[in-house]
């Protein structure tokens, strides 16, 4: 019977237990979890047959959360309004009626620029001509009056904006800015000197997948053929271009010390987004029915806020899932830092493993208050 | 075989069979029903092992109606205006951007003031105390925006507004104007020598609740522990106080009257509120998804409105259900004032028992037309 | 064991295999399909015991996309401006804050004028005395601020818009515009001669079938009694006037044949509507929960729009489906015209029979691009 490796601090004994039981009742379960309370880590454990505790593997769009970083950093800055248009920014991005959408629109899923006819090619993806033609794209509806995921593109406007503000690439700011500084172990952009450490993400693909219309918003929301979104990270070229909407590869412990460095500092050093820049960037922007999936969904800026068919965290939480149901977030009332990433991909809607997870983390950081 | 006690109207003969058939099929089922038509009584029944005529129960929500019937005399009376800002009255509640959140808008969920990190301390909920906490809080949305469920806050504002419009507390606006006069036998405060009347509600507490976090949306949104919602009644506190948003107690046939009373006059007596004020409080304010709990809503001023999965009334019904499924609500088109409590927690959704009796009460009232 | 009658276009086999699984699979099964790719026919099928290649059967709300064609049209011509109010051609109108609704709200469900107390005898529903008791009537919401699935009432609507800028009525427009030049066999008013050809359609009455509040929303979208919303076109009255929202009556192939009639033309002849219009009738106005329904749902002017539970088409796609689980659509991205009429009432929503031979037709067409 397996168990976890690595630890737990005193008063997370049931986070351990709870992790434990996934490993016992699934003989193919593997997964990272890490926890970080106070700039502290609180718990490091792995485990399962495909996972080492220094394995990275694919997080998909929790990479987007990761990226969004970038974006507290030049709203802090002074480089990115909110309330200004992306169009301010990005002068080609405004038109089909697209001039008048603010930055804290476009990045909470309300551009309604889901996908091109045709898609993107993967090289494509973190380059200015991506860009270009998502501005050039006329919108599948009034920019601003709903919302809808952008499972590919929200990662290209993310990448041009930065471009636009800071002369730089996402993948270069948050290099050297956030990664190497603060000694986070997740990568946009893995280098090949680490790829010995990656190990595949693993899905079903099922027997009998119906047709995606490649033409349909499902269709264009993935860059058909869908059969790519969960193949993304694995296949070198993507972890190599590292893209913000999916390519970021790494551990549970560099997902968790990423929003603890943000919030709360680690280690006694100073966070790397101060209150204020954390409140413009968590607070919702929208929440309903989302018009991709059909499903009731809650963004702040970027990151996904909870609700209650995602309910990761308290009230002030902000962070991101994954597609194979990996997630980090930050907790700013519990002083938290959380990330997990399951090599398999499993369901990440309450109640999968990882939201009870995250509960449990915060249940015994609460008792320790 | 327990039947039913009490009686129905000529007519009403289906609301009979139907109320004795839930008693024939589950002998734990205790309840009361009671139905005016045009300010007379057409049905008046109770059963079960442990509900007597007279009992009187907790109602939950129900309560929330209850309390907006003050609300519907102050704006009658022209001390409240719907479309005047909360602020107007209520100048401490003008920060965090709620300055601009219209009446209407506090008054159907749409403050995003779901409750107070730590929770108010259960004798505090009915005092300016607790007002003034709430007022000083941040929404956890953009006032007005969209709405979701405000289980126990809305008590506290639609109770601020009165003492603010009224200068006396809306307990006693209640009773003066209300209870006593029209002999409505529910109350927004126990008097101690009723409560030999008291039956406590019964509801399972599930052996394993996944533990909610009082930081959450939803814990904030039941002032946790959780374990309070359901037990509120049950302690003498609570009802001695008669908590606009979950403290009222009383009979289905005090429910039913009191919608009757107030919508077409009992027994031959002026409405106490005229048919503008109808129509101001029962116009559909927000629908959609509810951000408290994720599924479909309706609300106006305070009230419910029907809706597919709460399909109680016709178009022009408005009224609240209690998180046992009591149900009280007036049907204006049907000339109906309806009470349903039934004394262990069921489920209250289209097609619960209170749906289906509330159904069946308004069957008979269009035969008879 | 049954196959099908008729042809499919080389390249177009999956369909064939796929809609005679469906008759292998239920002995009952009854239906017509029809598809044209650039304006000539590719898929011409009928199978069943109930269904010859020419008979002609109810199609429901497909007629609303049928009838929707003549707006189109009125669109065109520069005779009914969508950004117009409704007001301005319909002065009536304009009472109970319905003065500034404009006309492609009105036209996507946001009217709240769900029916009228009482409901319209069968026989008024494309007159004036309709409309007119209609314009008088209080929006159940406010105007343009949601929408909620108009089931009967939007083709009063669309009659009076009709009447009020052409001066005919819509009936005689689509006849003399668009059924005979272009000899599509579906009609709006099924001429005495054309009688023999029509099946009944059929559908289970179910056996307790809960009673419907003729007052409540639902009943009065329904123009209750609701038993007739699937008995209309069986109704003579209701095949020969032809009424916009639900009495048309066609062949599969007609459906179809409208579709790329209207957006590609058929046989190399000029499309009916030009790129603009199609632009502006498929453009989507609305998404969300449907007030009527409480199911997610999503419109164009008239026209539905593809979405996760209605998954019909690409991006682009417009078109509608009836009651009876028939659809008609038109897929600009693929020079698709589509129609699908069912025999026997089926469940349309995805992955229904419908949405699963739809696919597969897009599947084939892009398989051949």
């Amino acid at each position: 019977m397996q168990t976890s490796h690595g630890f737990v601090a005193p008063g997370y004994g049931g986070v351990l237990e709870l992790f434990d039981s996934f490993l016992r009742d699934d003989p193919k379960y593997s997964a990272q979890l890490a926890a970080y309370r106070d700039g502290v880590q609180v718990v490091g454990l792995s485990g399962g047959p495909e996972m080492a505790p220094d394995s990275v593997t694919g997080a998909y769009s929790c990479s987007k959360g990761v990226a969004a970083m970038v974006i507290g950093l030049l709203v802090q800055d002074g480089l990115l309004h909110l309330d200004q248009t992306v169009a301010h920014y990005w002068p080609e991005f405004g038109v089909h009626g697209k001039d008048r959408l603010l930055v804290r629109q476009a990045l909470s899923h309300q551009a309604g620029l889901m996908g091109v006819e045709g898609g993107f090619p993967l090289e494509e993806f973190t380059t200015p001509a991506a860009a270009a033609r998502l501005a050039a794209a006329a919108p599948a509806w009034e920019p601003g009056r709903q919302f809808g995921y952008h499972a590919l593109t929200i990662g290209i406007i993310m990448e041009e904006l930065c471009r636009r503000t800071a002369g730089e690439t996402l993948q270069e700011v948050y290099e050297r800015r956030i990664r190497r500084p603060f000694g986070v172990d997740f990568f946009l952009g893995l280098p090949a000197e680490q790829e010995s450490r990656y190990r595949n993400v693993l899905y079903s693909a099922g027997p009998e997948q119906p047709w995606l219309d490649p033409l349909s918003l499902e269709g264009l929301n993935s860059n058909a053929p869908v059969s790519t979104i969960m193949e993304l990270p694995n296949i070198r070229a993507v972890r190599a271009a590292g893209m913000s909407a999916a390519g970021g590869v790494g551990t549970a412990e560099g997902l968790a010390r990423l929003y603890a460095a943000a919030t709360t500092g680690t280690n006694g050093g100073t966070p790397f987004l101060n209150a204020a820049t954390v409140d413009l960037m968590s607070r919702e922007q929208a929440w309903g029915l989302d018009r991709s999936s059909g499903l009731d969904n809650a963004f702040a800026v970027v990151f996904m806020k909870p609700h209650p068919s995602r309910n990761f965290g308290s009230h002030r939480a902000f962070g991101h899932e994954g597609a194979n149901a990996a997630l980090g977030f930050a907790d700013p009332v519990y002083g938290l830092g959380f990330g997990y990433i399951p090599q398999r991909q499993e369901d990440g809607r309450t109640p999968g493993r990882a939201h009870r997870l995250a509960a449990e983390v915060r249940r015994s950081a609460a008792d320790l208050s």
